[in-house]
This record gives C-alpha cells, sequence and structure tokens, in this order.
C-alpha cells in the first residue's frame, strides 16, 4: 500500500476554497466529512470524498483541510490504515487518544482570527453542526455551509452516482404494502400531532415504498427521499427507473387512487426547495418530523420553530420489528445461508490440508456457494476472511498485500452473511482445521459461554440490549479477557446489515427497548494481537419467553437463533461448560442436524450432509 | 394520617405571589421544589417547605401553586401516602404515568398569557431552571427568580436553620489532612487551568475540612459553602461554632500559616455577594468550577462565559475512593455494627414467638443495640422495619398507623445502618422466625443469587457500575421475576449513606467508572404487593481482583463485603445454588464466625456468639 500523493489535490482544493466561483467570501478551512447526505454507513463511490481528498479509505473519517494544514481524524481501527494510505501532507489525529485534540480545538488553534470554516451542509449532520458551529463561534470564527461541495470541483473524474434498477417486494416478502405502512405512519404522525415527515434514510425509503436498489454496494438501497404530508406523498428520486412497468405499477403511479395514496414523483435534487415550500406553507403549531441525525441542510429547510426532532423515526423502529413475513422470509433466509457454509467448511476441510486455500479464496468460495442459493442478491457486507493473526485486526479484510494461506495450524476466522430477496444474514464462525491448543480452547470456550448467556437471556419486555451486554462478557472477565467491541447490532430484512434502533452494547447510546419480532446479532469475541481472533455470532430473533411467573404481568422476553451453522465442537473445553451449557449446545446441533439437514438433503448435497451430522454430534462433560 | 387543611395557607401564598413588598411585579405560580439551597437528599426542618405548604412530606415531591390551582408532582414511591396527607386543594400529579403532564406542559395549559412563574433562586438547580425557563418562554411564560423564599414569609412558626457543634476528625479517621485535600483539589483546578472552585454539597464541604456536623438526622454534615482559589480559601458557615476552641485548632485559624492555607471564615449568607465579587474580578479565560447541580443562584453569580460545570466535582470522586484509613474505619464500623445485629436477631428469636415485637419496637432496639458500640453516633437514615406486606413498600417506614406486630408466619425485613465516627454502615436482612413457605424461599434464593453475582463479579478497570446491575437480576428474570429499584448506591465514610459518583444501576445514569477503594452497596430484592418484601444488602468494597490472564494490562476488580452479618440459612433453597454459590455463602459465613465471632467474645456477648454460631453453619447441597 503506496501512499496517494496528494501536493496537487490540496492545491487545488486551497484555490477553490478562495475562488469567487464557488464561495461567497473565503474560506480558511474546509471539512470534509465521511457520510453521504442520508449519513449512511455505506456510502457509494461518487461519495468518497474524503478517500478521494486523502488516500484513507476507511470506513470512518473525517479530513479538514485549511491553507496550512490538513488533518485527519479516525478510531483505533484505522490508524495503521491511515497511516499508510496518506502522504506526509498530512497530520493523523488519532481518535481516543488523550493528547488528540477534537477537530473544534484544533481548528481555533490553527485558525487566524475571525476564520470562516465551510462546510457541505448536505454531508454535515444537523446535530453535529450545531457543536461545531457553537464551538468555533464562541472562538470567533464562523461555520459557514458551502452549497457547492468543493471536492466535487476538483475531483474531476467523480464517479456519477449510481441509478440503478429497482427491486420491487411483493407481499410474500413484506407482510405489509406501503399503502398499510403509510397509513401507520399517518397515524404516529397524527398521534404527535405532526403533519409532515421527512424521510431522509435509505434504508427507511426502501422499507416504506416495499422498493430494493442496488446504488450502493452491500445494501439493497437507492437514493431518494420521500415527505409524507397527512394528504401527499412525495418521493424524490432520479432516474428513469420510474419508468419500470414493474415499478409504476407497484406503486400505482397509473392508477386511479385515493388521492391520499398518490404518489408525486419528483427530482432526487428538488428535496430542498420543496422542502422550504413545505417550510413556508406551514401554519403556527404545524411541525415537520425529521431525524435529528438527518443533514444540517434539509434541518434548517424547516424554520426552527416547525422542527420536530427525534433520534429514532417511526419508520425505524416499525421497520426494527419484523411481521411474520419478513420473519420467515428471515428463517428461510437462513436456512439457505446455512447451506452455503456447511458447502464451504466441508469443502475447507478437504482442501485447507493441501497448502492452497487463502483467506481470499476461501472468502470467494463462500460467495460462490452463496450464490447458488435461490434469490441470492450479493453479499451483505465484505467477507472477513482471516486465518492466524489477521483473526485479531476486527475489521480485517483480505487484500493480496495480506492475503494468508489457510493452514492445519492455525485458528481462522470467517464472518460473512449475504442478501437473499428474503432475508439478509450475517454469520461469524472460528474453526480450525488442525488440532487447537488447550488455550485456543479455552479462550473459544469463554467466548462460547457469553455467546449462549446471551442467547439464552430471558428478561422482561421493556429492556433495553445494552442491559444484556455484561453478560457476554462475564466468562472472559473472570479470567481477566475481554473484547474492545459492541456485543450485537440490529440486522435489516434484505436491508442494512446494520440498522438500529436496537443494539447490545456496552457504550451506552440511545438503543430503543427490545420487543418479540426485533433481529439483532449476538457476537463476542476474543483477540489476542499478533496470534488469533474468536468470534462466534449468530443473527437472533426476540420472542416471548415462557416463564414460571409473570412478574406485574410484563412478560418476557428472550432470542431464539435463526442462524443455524454448526459451532466447531473440537474447540469447545466441555469441561469449562455448564450443564445448561452443554444441553444449549447440544439442543442447538440438533435443530441445525434437523432444519439444516432436511435442506441439504432436499438439495442433494449429499456430502455436505454428512459434514453437518459429523460437525453436530452432542459433546458430553465428563465431570 | 388524615390531610392537613391548605386553604388557609393557600390564601396568604396566593397573597403574598401578589405583594409588591416580596415580588417586584405579581407572579401567577409559584414553584416549591423538594430540596434546599444544597442540593441534599435528606434535610432539615427548617427546609421542609413543600411539606409545609401541603401536608406531604415524603422525600420527593415538587409543588406547584397557582391562582386557581395546586398541583404536587412525586413519584410511584408516595402516590398513596401524598394522597392521604393532601387535603382537596391539591391535585396529585403521578410521575411516570402516561398520562401526567409534565410540570411545564401543565403549567402552559393553566397559566394565562404572559404570566410570571416564581421560584425560590437558592434551591432550584441551575439545570432544571434552564430546561422550566426555555419551556416557558417558548410558550410565552417567564420563569422568574424571587429573592425572598414566599413560603418562608408565611411559615410564622418555621424552625430555625440548625447550627450544631461541629466535630474534629484526626488523621486516624481520614488518613489525610484538610491542607492535603486542598492541595490535591487545587492541582486539579490547575490541570484544568480553573482557578476557582464552589464547593455547595454539604458532604463535600464536611469531607474537604475533615469537620463532621449534625445540622441534618442522620447525615453528619453542617450547613456551609466554600469558595477555593489557588491562594485564598474561603469557608461559609455562621454561629459560634468557629469558636470551638478544638475547631479553631483543627483549622488552625490561629496559627501563623502559609496565607495558602490561611482559611478566612465568613457568614454563610455571604456566600452570594462574595461569589459575585470574585466573577467580577474574573480576567478573561479565567474561570470557575462548579457543579452543574448547583441553585440557579450561585451558577448565575458567575457570568455565563467563566462558568466550568461539570456534573461531577473533583471532591466527590475523590471522596468516593477511600483511603487505607477510610477503610480500616469502615471495616472497623462494620464489625461494630455487625455484633449489634447479632444481638437483635438473637433477641428477636426469642421474643417474637410471644407476640409482644412491633416493627416500632424491633427497629428501636436496632438502635438500642447499636447505640451500645463504640464511636456511635447516630443512624444512617430511617430504619425500615417491616414484616409481612409491609415489606413489600420498599421505602417503608413503620409509623403508629401502621405498625404491625412480628411473628413466626411472616417474612421480616430489616433495612438500617448507622453513623459511627468510623464508618457508615447499611444492611438489609430478610428473616423468617418460623417456617418460610416454598415459595418464599424460592424468592429468596434468587435474590441471593443475584445479590452473589454481582459481589462475586470480576470486571475490568474502568467498568462502570451500571453494567453490573443485570448480573443482579438475572436469576429472578429467568423466572419472570424482578425488582424495580437500583442495586446499589456509593456509600460515605461517616458521611452520607448515599453519595456519588459511582452505583449499580440499570438507569444509565452519568456513573463514574468503578475504581479500587469505592464502596457501594449490593441489595437485590424481591417484592409482592400484599405478601412480603426481600431484599439482601451487604455494603462492599471494591478491590483488585487476582485472575488468570491480563488483558491489555487493564487488571480487574471484584468487591469484598465489609457488611459481615449472616444471611439466614433457613430461607436459602439450597439446590437451587450452583456449587460456586453455595461456596460462597459458606465462605461468607465463615468469615462472620471468625471475624465477628472475635468480636463478640471480646465483648463478652456469649449468647450472640451463640445465635452467631448456629447461624453460619455450612449449607449442604444434596445434589
Amino acid at each position: 500500500m503506496s501512499p496517494k500523493i496528494t501536493t496537487e489535490l490540496l492545491k487545488q482544493l486551497r484555490q477553490v476554497m478562495k475562488s469567487p466561483k464557488y464561495v461567497q467570501e473565503p474560506v480558511q478551512a474546509y471539512i470534509v466529512p465521511s457520510g453521504d447526505a442520508h449519513q449512511s454507513e455505506y456510502i457509494a463511490p461518487c461519495d468518497c470524498r474524503r478517500a478521494f481528498i486523502s488516500g484513507f479509505d476507511g470506513s470512518a473519517g473525517t479530513a479538514i483541510v485549511t491553507e496550512q494544514h490538513a488533518a485527519m481524524w479516525t478510531d483505533g481501527r484505522y490508524f495503521l490504515q491511515a497511516a499508510h494510505q496518506m502522504d506526509n501532507n498530512w497530520t493523523l489525529m488519532k481518535l481516543g487518544l488523550k493528547d488528540t485534540p477534537t477537530q473544534e480545538d484544533w481548528l481555533v488553534s490553527v485558525l487566524p482570527e475571525g476564520s470562516k470554516v465551510g462546510v457541505d451542509p448536505f454531508i454535515i449532520p444537523a446535530d453535529q453542526w450545531k457543536r461545531m458551529s457553537k464551538a468555533l463561534r464562541s472562538a470567533g470564527h464562523d461555520l459557514v455551509p458551502i452549497k457547492e461541495n468543493l471536492i466535487d470541483t476538483i475531483w474531476t473524474d467523480r464517479p456519477q452516482r449510481p441509478c440503478k434498477p429497482l427491486i420491487t417486494l411483493d407481499l410474500s416478502y413484506t407482510g405489509v404494502n406501503w399503502r398499510d405502512k403509510i397509513v401507520a405512519l399517518r397515524s404516529k404522525m397524527a398521534e404527535r400531532k405532526v403533519p409532515w415527515f421527512v424521510v431522509t434514510a435509505l434504508d427507511e425509503v426502501a422499507w416504506l415504498f416495499n422498493l430494493r436498489g442496488s446504488d450502493v454496494e452491500y445494501n439493497p438501497v437507492f437514493f431518494a427521499y420521500a415527505v409524507i404530508g397527512m394528504n401527499t406523498i412525495r418521493l424524490f428520486i432520479d432516474g428513469g427507473r420510474m419508468m419500470d412497468p414493474a415499478v409504476r405499477e407497484h406503486l400505482q403511479l397509473d392508477s386511479t387512487l385515493e388521492p391520499e395514496f398518490k404518489i408525486q414523483v419528483m427530482p432526487y435534487g428538488s428535496i430542498l426547495s420543496e422542502l422550504q415550500a413545505v417550510g413556508a406553507s406551514l401554519s403556527p403549531k404545524e411541525k415537520v418530523w425529521i431525524s435529528d441525525k438527518a443533514s444540517y441542510a434539509l434541518t434548517e429547510a424547516i424554520p426552527k420553530a416547525y422542527r420536530y426532532l427525534t433520534p429514532y423515526t417511526p419508520i425505524c423502529i416499525a421497520k426494527a420489528v419484523k411481521n411474520a413475513s419478513e420473519t420467515e422470509g428471515m428463517r428461510r433466509a437462513h436456512i439457505k445461508d446455512a447451506v452455503a457454509l456447511c458447502e464451504l467448511f466441508n469443502w475447507l476441510e478437504k482442501e485447507v490440508p493441501k497448502g492452497t486455500v487463502t483467506e481470499i479464496i476461501a472468502a470467494d468460495k463462500a460467495e460462490e456457494f452463496r450464490s447458488q442459493q435461490k434469490d441470492f442478491v450479493e453479499l451483505s457486507f465484505a467477507t472477513i476472511s482471516s486465518t492466524g493473526p489477521n483473526g485479531a485486526i476486527i475489521h480485517y479484510k483480505p487484500v493480496p498485500e495480506t492475503n494468508r494461506t489457510l493452514s492445519v495450524n492455525e485458528i481462522y476466522l470467517l464472518d460473512s452473511g449475504a442478501q437473499y430477496k428474503d432475508g439478509t444474514t450475517d454469520v461469524t464462525r472460528t474453526v480450525h482445521f488442525g488440532t487447537p491448543s488447550a488455550y485456543e480452547k479455552e479462550c473459544f470456550t469463554y467466548v462460547l459461554k457469553g455467546h449462549i448467556a446471551v442467547s439464552a437471556a430471558i428478561f422482561p419486555n421493556g429492556t433495553k440490549g445494552h442491559l444484556l451486554d455484561s453478560f457476554a462478557r462475564s466468562a472472559l472477565w473472570d479470567c481477566g479477557l475481554d473484547y474492545l467491541h459492541g456485543t450485537g447490532h440490529g440486522v435489516g430484512s434484505f436491508l442494512n446489515v446494520h440498522e438500529g434502533p436496537c443494539g447490545i452494547s456496552y457504550k451506552t447510546f440511545a438503543d430503543e427497548p427490545l420487543e418479540a419480532g426485533m433481529i439483532v446479532s449476538d457476537e463476542p469475541g476474543y483477540y489476542e494481537d499478533g496470534s488469533f481472533g474468536i468470534r462466534i455470532e449468530n443473527v437472533v430473533l426476540v420472542i416471548p419467553a415462557e416463564t414460571k411467573y409473570n412478574f406485574k404481568n410484563r412478560g418476557s422476553l428472550t432470542f431464539e437463533p435463526l442462524t443455524l451453522v454448526p459451532i466447531q465442537t473440537k474447540m469447545i473445553d466441555v469441561n469449562l461448560l455448564t450443564e445448561k451449557e452443554c444441553n444449549w449446545v447440544n439442543d442447538y446441533h440438533r435443530k441445525c442436524r434437523e432444519v439444516i439437514g432436511a435442506e441439504l438433503e432436499r438439495q442433494g448435497r449429499h456430502e455436505a450432509l454428512q459434514w453437518l451430522i459429523r460437525e453436530t454430534e452432542p459433546v458430553i462433560r465428563v465431570q
């Protein structure tokens, strides 16, 4: 990996920062955030502006360029990568280290008095704008919105914004048609007496209209906004894709519908002016509901007194609670996914000892097996295929420079998943193709105990996921071990593999209480730098739990694993398990054998079936 | 309990709300918060203004009186009590219920346009002022500070502010003299470049100067403020108590000291003007450090740009981490406290079957035994002595109207503690003097499992207490049970029985990470309305834990029980315990027998010793 040479680019950027063609007044600093206009986690190539200007292409990082300096803030996952990818025009600001200044403090320390700091108002979330603007103002500077993105003005070969065809999802996948979703949304709006709602997150637009796209890799979404009124629906979307007869029929664009379900299709770029028009038309006490993470540009389009901001939108919350059709789809997707992984691990077991399988080959093979399954669309994230020391790099993705060959002497960690038309998967298994050491087994078993502690946990209705996080760590903590990431995230239904508003993490964020029908991952781990990584991840469904008593009639919840892939028993030190944990493993494997066995049989995959049967033999405690 | 008749009082209050003698302009509403000027949890009789105006004397509640209405906001603990104590001039606003309006919303709904809402600026915390003022302003009203407390103007027989003699604590109790505490505080101030610090909480003043008082029942504190500069110390305190030679010597008031340790004693009432003078003297960039929970009056005394607000002060954090002398003192206090409880339970065992022991008699007897111990000062809170259904009332305090006789047929819960000159105790035991039912034993055992899960937990350095809360609930949750309070609170060292900044609770508050030397309670429970209450509480010390491994060299922590009172084994269903839990109980009882047995022996309390020996027999699992 050699660094990108940015001297010329920075020179150009500094020129446009002073050019009256683009800025009303020169700006002394320009901020280049990570995201897109929808605050997406995964972004399209045309939105990778920070990578373009700096060379650093990790998933998180903010660049700030002043007349004299160029600095990049990123977190511990990316210190090494950023250092490798950036030339020495750039200063790396390591987030989380004690002496690293905040962006605001750094700006204040380097800027001349009374400076202007520019940023694209579509890219910066409103809450971030507010914080930064306040800090700069109190130091005598100004944060100013620059309408034209200055990176785009110097990015000559910037890719087009993708505009790929849409997929329509019928009732058998979604369980609820889009009109009923609009009705439910409007009833939430009526409850809060808010007559307008702005949909800014891409997965929320996709979910609301039962449409999917492929504008962003791994995420089946498309670039669009929507504005929902009590009697109007406006969809802001570009391109010929609205000409597709299937889409037109799905959205009933050519039917005579009740007026409140008539969708007005408008250009993607017109959202701002339309929202401003809505803002200007409001009567007193009328408000517009918008996420507090929406862009500064859209938030500002609504006069302050008319904004109704919430951290989670009603769509985000409704989307998280899967209905029966979605749950059944997720089950089907996970069965197919397990079939692919049984094939893969059976294949690896035979091939790895030959010394010809690299991390990349294994990842490709996993994709190949998945792609043979019905309704396969694409992967749900970049496969983490890592052996030995690479397994300790939590967000590792094999590239030719790091690609390692799997062997019978090292632990192999595979974290992978796919998008099927009926559901999204995300599974991690950690295996050994030879004989694991006692220490490796010990660590694996603690991780497994944590995985089981969450998966088998029973907890009252209304419990927030972060209250379960310590269950996943307890066995590791007892021995002085831990892992430095959260335990679980929400998972979409043929949507983003990471979604809110629920999760399981020690970081106290405003997670919403878990409810039956929500789907999250359960993925504790243990990582030993330079040696190995262990993670055991299932996607689990929140279900009602039967309990002996029922305090205050609240009801209880627990989890049902949707992922049904054997957990390698060779890696387990069975005597570290309690009887209850041992039974959990055996019950889980019985279910894998029954459900996935039947599907392997049906698909005529006899060798993989034999592998499954071998791998699901019960474990027995000798104590 | 008959309600207080408040018609005449409310009439008088409404008159002074319009009287130019007290208010510049009439106020249409007057807020009477619960607290005192130091945001204390326990308050002196002269500060019980809300109880005076309404009759409701629970520990939490806010009264608002308008020209037409009088309303009281309180939480679930007090719905019944408030309803009984208030006459029908008052509307009870039940906090936590869905339809209960916030104070702001209610005010907006009842006030005429452009109203003024008054409040005593010394009683309302700055953060609460800010929230309320903003809400009122956005509805066209004004929150205004009323210098003279309007309740005091109509409270003819208002008690004097207490001004009791002080106790000086020497190095053997405190481990650090007050000058070194000032030095440490100034070094924290220097670190943050803040040259002034305002001490507003009563326990912080007491801790800083190694003084104790008895102005507030149960809390060994005294009314005072302090303002610490880099070279000055100002103590704001009233009365002849500064004439006490012991106090003068302790504070070296008459010695020739380095000027930076010279204490200027000033009248309690002069804090505001002195702080305003400090505020006016500041040069740019100089700031004044004050808790964000300090009163609006004091916060306003410092110009906004000069305020440095933090949720926890450096004193609060330093106070929480007990040094070796304090820890040893706490150990001694808990040994003495255990001796008293062994005597009590031995006495109860003999007396209860006679049917002559009421809750009040038992509470008095507990105090009697405690008062026989060396350095006993007073109780640390009102004893919760509750039998049968009264045990399910979490904050129960027996009064003649509710006083129940202990019997061999009901569970008895005793939550009590004391202030000794060397430490503060707080212990809950739940016992049965006859034969508990299988169900009672089952519930008790789940609570015990939760208690042990916290007490025996091992967790990394830097872990916040709220991450341990679910451990206390897991066994209850498994059966569909739970309890509706937090699991633990910080405990002072001969100071307030509840103190910050650490705790163990599902409520995510900004708790500081646990550190070796901190002391918290571990008190899960289970309550069945109308039947019984169970709680098992020890005070525990955070200590370093030995672990097999040491991830990232972070080190681990665990707890050591300071409370050493037997947990009634008769109440335990031993077969619900794991082997590890069973060993914990037996190890704990072995320690009780050794440590408390030796002290009972030394004090010649032979009968109580025999009781202790009987009660600490090991339990044996039959599985």
